[in-house]
Order: structure tokens, then C-alpha cells, then sequence
């Protein structure tokens, strides 16, 4: 497996090369370019679990390339469904990280270890096909002057190709629309003032940061015409999980009449999922809200053993919601109800 | 001026002795109880400024009692004028300070130099009975087990007695009611995680600190009983300015039919402004969003040129709250039309 050749669409945040799969520690960032080599299974695990590489498509597309690196180093049927299973437990949220285990299964089961490398350089070359899918069709929803407001990181770091939400508007952008984007700093790991504002300065958008609690007055003034978010996993229905804070901007947009867009790929929709409320949250350490930490420093300025409430993410309800914005189609209410989420592509 | 006589009635935040005037510099709170001299007005307005000292509240006390101070020192007229009009205008939105000021100019005018310090005592012993004439009033509708979301700092730091919003919860702490608090974190300065926690721990007062994008999956969850805010400046018609965030969490509460309580004294309403748009908005340094400093560190973490748009408050328009503590009633949005903000006590 050598994705050497795709060089040129592969994301800013995975490589893979002759020595093995890389990851852009982004836990680190701005601050700190550094490449963590993943060479089997359990680094893999801990570099999840400890968000060195996040954004749905881009784990499951690092889970995918790590069973076909073990495939190729010739590991056994054991050892390998042991890491399909053990992979997809690493986070609980995110669907990608589940469609691509299943997916890699199927084809162990059915075609055999040989055939992994192939599938996973597939699922990782998919990934770029949808990130551009999305990225024209949610470019066309945005217009010339619009000013966006998105939260967390849904660019290059969070796929392997252009991005989500921020590859729709980084689109329009190179389309001339003169697109500004309001970026939410997103406490408590700062994917917003840390991921965004980096990948915003590096393709010379202009951007305002602000503090996730300033969102609402930036509304009532009227400086959002825009509202476009990413998902971590989309239930039939089209209620959705995504990064803490974007429910609230869901209600923001729809007291406010501002479009609300939510862009993921069809990978990020869970048919076995009927509707939001069966979506596990995951909740993380007090300590990611007691501070901050990464390659800025470490801080901690609430009292060392407050008491602390920190999911991950919340869920959107679906009537919150004006359009999913997939690598296939945009789709209204309307359409979700009549199943166009799980039809697929 | 010696307040040593009420010390068992003045503020955690602000003291003064025989030396002068001292303030518990918040910004280093809680990693470290810093007290600071302020032996001028110039050291009293960089305090100010610098939000070394903080609550709408506390500011217009301490100003006031920096001018009893600057005649008890014998200052001349020219100089007290000077001193009046400066700190007047450190700091721009909230109102307790120009109404301070401005009952020190009456006084001036009207009775002479000497008079000043005893009518800076009478504002600071007043503002002891206001707070406790606000936490009777909003104890009263807090029931047993209530689950209170607060935002910033509103308690006896903010304040020279037990304080606003975080008065009241603490008046039915007290009154054995079972209150547990949600706190949101209140960036970009932390009022909330550093300040509030900090004042619940001494208080003994359970409680679970958020970041402010969390609290609209609380409520979502049906875990939020009741919103309690403070305000910085109080118009006519009930539209209020408070620490930003404070908009939001006031949308987010009619969402969810959540009922939503700002807390005041009388000294926080502007009767010379019409409406919320009249309140100017200070906007702040960009390094605060940037990153986050104090005792506990600083640090900043995203690129030190990123555009950000950092205003200390925003506005809540009267549509909004459900009902206004003050300290000498509670009125509902039929009272506030009817006058009754401005009527006085």
C-alpha cells in the first residue's frame, strides 16, 4: 500500500508512504507541525482516543489504511478481526469509523486478508470524491458575500479531501464569491480557534474569530447569513450528532431565520440509526474543561477538582435543520421525509 | 473613611482601612488572593480598566469610595471634578458606575467637598442592603431542587454584599432549598470557570461547570429548571445589557421554555436610556479570545495575527426575560411596560 501517487489529493492530516501511515497530530497545531507514525493497530487506537487525528470521514479513513497496512505485513484472520472490532470501539460517536470497519469485514470475509489493502486505498480515495461532492454542492448554496458562521473543524484536517462544512465555503471562496467566515473557537478543544483559523490563514479566507457564546449577538446584528456545520453521524431521520455546540447554534439560526446546513458525506449517515436519541454521546475528561492544553501550553484555571459536565457532542434535532448538504445531493425537509438519506447515492 | 466597623457585611472583593482603599485583583483569582492598593483615582481607573476589578455593581462602589477617599486626602474641587469625570468613563456600558459618579457630583455641588466621604459610605452600605433585598426577592422563586444555570460572576465579588443572580441561589442554598448550579465557564475571561466555581466551593453549594456551548443540550435535556443572569445597564423598557453570552442563553431559554430572570439593583437601571440599542458595547483587546491568561497561566492558541471581534456584552431585549429581580420587588413584563423599572423603589 503506497498512496505516494495520490499525494496531491490526500489530506493535510494522513500520509502514507513505503515506512507506513502517518498522522498530523492536531492536538498540537497551530503551534506544532508533527507527524506520529501509526505502525500498528493499538497506536492507532490511542492516537484516536486522544484526538491526535479527528474529524469522522478522516478516522474512519485511518482505520481503513491501518487494516490494510496489517493486511500487507501479513497478519492473521485472528489478529486482524481482533483490530477490525478493537478499532471500532475507539470512539463511539462517529459512523465512519463503523461503516469503514464493516466494510473492510465484509471484504475479509468474502474476497479474504489479500484484498484489504486494495479496499482500504479505495475507502481512502472515495473519501476525496466525497469531500468534492460536497464541496460543489454546498458551494452552490452559497452566495457572493455571504458571511458564514461555522464551528469546530470540518476542512482538510477532518477528511482526506477539501473538507465538510469549511470545504463547501473554501469552494466558494475560490469560485470569487468573496465569502467571509465567522469561526467559532469551540471549547473545550479549540478545533475552531486552533484548526480553522489555520486552514482559513493557510488558503488566504478572510475570517473573524469569536468566542462560542458570541454567536448569538453576531446574529441579532445580522452578520450571519449562514450557518454551516459537519456531522458526526446522521440517524434515518435526519436528526444528527456533531462537536458540543452546534445544537445551540441550530436553535440560533431558526430563531434568528438564518439557513442552518448540515454537510456530511453519505458515510456519515446511519441507517440503523431511526433517530437522534439512539445516538451514544461520548462524554470526556473534566480536565478538557477545566483548561486547556496543546502544544500552546497547559492551563487550568477552574478549581482542580471542579465538577464538570463535558460531552463531546449534542444532537440536532432534524426540524432544526434546512438542508443536508450530501457528497450526492442537498436535500430539504421534505426529502428526508420521504427517505432520501438512506436511499444513498 | 474607615469601613472596618461593617467589615462583616462587605465584600470579598473590596476592603478599606485606615491605609486606603484595597481590591482583590479578580483577574488572578482563584489561583491567587493578590490584594492591591489604590491609593489615586489613576490607580483606581487601571484597576477598573483592566478588570482587576469587575461586577457592575462593585465598580460604582469602589469609584465611589476612591473619591471619599481623594477628599478625605484634601483634594481641591478642580481635582475631585477631574477624578469624577475620569473614572466615570473607565469603563463604558455599565451603569452603576455613572450613576455613583453622578450622585457624587450632586452631592459635590450641592453640600461641598467634605460630605463626600460619608455619602461614598452611604453607597456602599446601600449596596449591601440592595444585594440582600435582591436575594430575598429571587430566593423566593427558586423551589427545592431547582437546577439554576448562571452565566459570568454575579456573587459577593461582584458585588459588596452576597451579590445578584448568584445571590439569590445562594440566599436559597442557605434556606436549605437543595439548589444545584450549572456554570457556564464565560469566555473569553472565565468569570464563570474561575470566579463563580470559586464561590460555590466556599459556599459549599453543589454545582457542574460547563463551557457556555453546552448549555443548550442542558436544557435540551430538560436538566435546566431556571436562568438567573445579572446585568451590567438596564434600560427603560427592560432591554438589558450583560456579560456576553448572556443573549444567547436568553434565546436558548425560550426554546425550551426554560424561565429566564435578570437581577439587578435599582442602581443598574438607566432611566435616561430608551431601549437596549441606546447601550454602548465595549469591545475588548483581541488577545483575550485569542488564547486565555491570569495566575493560572498564559497562553494563546491560535495564530497570533487572527481577526476577532471580542465584545464584553451583548443585549437581551425584553421579549426575553421572563421576570426582573430587583432589590425592591420582582416584575413581570406587564410591570416593566406599566413603568415600573423606572418608578425607583
Amino acid at each position: 500500500m503506497n498512496l505516494d501517487y495520490m499525494k496531491e489529493f490526500v489530506s493535510t492530516g494522513l500520509k502514507v508512504d513505503s515506512r507506513g501511515i502517518w498522522i498530523l497530530d492536531q492536538t498540537q497545531l497551530p503551534q506544532r507541525e508533527t507527524w506520529l507514525p501509526s505502525p500498528h493497530p493499538e497506536a492507532m487506537i490511542q492516537i484516536i482516543r486522544e484526538l491526535k487525528v479527528r474529524g469522522a470521514p478522516l478516522i474512519g479513513v485511518a482505520a481503513a489504511l491501518q487494516i490494510g497496512l496489517l493486511a500487507e505485513h501479513g497478519a492473521d484472520r485472528v489478529q486482524i478481526e481482533k483490530a477490525l472490532i478493537d478499532l471500532r470501539e475507539a470512539r463511539p460517536t462517529a459512523v465512519n469509523l463503523m461503516n469503514a470497519m464493516d466494510r473492510m469485514s465484509d471484504v475479509l470475509q468474502s474476497s479474504g486478508a489479500a484484498e484489504l489493502p486494495a479496499e482500504a486505498e479505495r475507502i481512502c480515495l472515495e473519501d476525496v470524491r466525497l469531500s468534492d461532492g460536497m464541496a460543489e454542492n454546498g458551494a452552490r448554496l452559497i452566495g457572493a458575500g455571504d458571511f458564514v458562521l461555522t464551528h469546530c473543524n470540518t476542512g482538510g484536517l477532518a477528511t482526506v479531501g477539501i473538507g465538510t462544512a469549511l470545504g463547501c465555503v473554501i469552494r466558494a471562496a475560490r469560485q470569487g464569491k468573496g465569502v467571509h467566515v465567522f469561526v467559532d473557537e469551540t471549547r473545550p478543544l479549540l478545533q475552531g480557534g486552533r484548526l480553522t483559523t489555520w486552514e482559513l490563514e493557510q488558503n488566504k479566507i478572510p475570517y473573524t474569530l469569536i468566542c462560542d457564546n458570541m454567536a448569538a449577538a453576531l446574529m441579532q446584528k445580522g452578520r450571519v447569513t449562514r450557518v454551516l456545520v459537519g456531522a458526526d453521524r446522521i440517524a434515518a431521520n435526519g436528526d444528527f450528532a456533531n462537536k458540543v455546540g452546534t445544537y445551540g447554534l441550530a436553535v440560533l439560526s431558526k430563531f434568528h431565520g438564518v439557513p442552518f446546513y448540515v454537510v456530511a458525506p453519505q458515510t456519515s449517515v446511519d441507517r440503523d440509526c431511526p433517530h437522534g436519541a439512539e445516538i451514544p454521546v461520548e462524554e470526556r475528561h473534566p480536565f478538557e474543561v477545566r483548561g486547556a492544553r496543546g502544544a500552546f501550553g497547559n492551563v487550568e484555571w477552574a478549581h482542580p477538582e471542579a465538577k464538570v459536565w463535558n460531552p463531546a457532542f449534542d444532537v440536532t434535532p432534524e426540524s432544526l435543520v434546512t438542508a443536508w448538504v450530501l457528497d450526492h445531493g442537498v436535500f430539504d425537509r421534505n426529502d428526508v421525509k420521504l427517505g432520501a438519506l438512506t436511499k444513498g447515492a
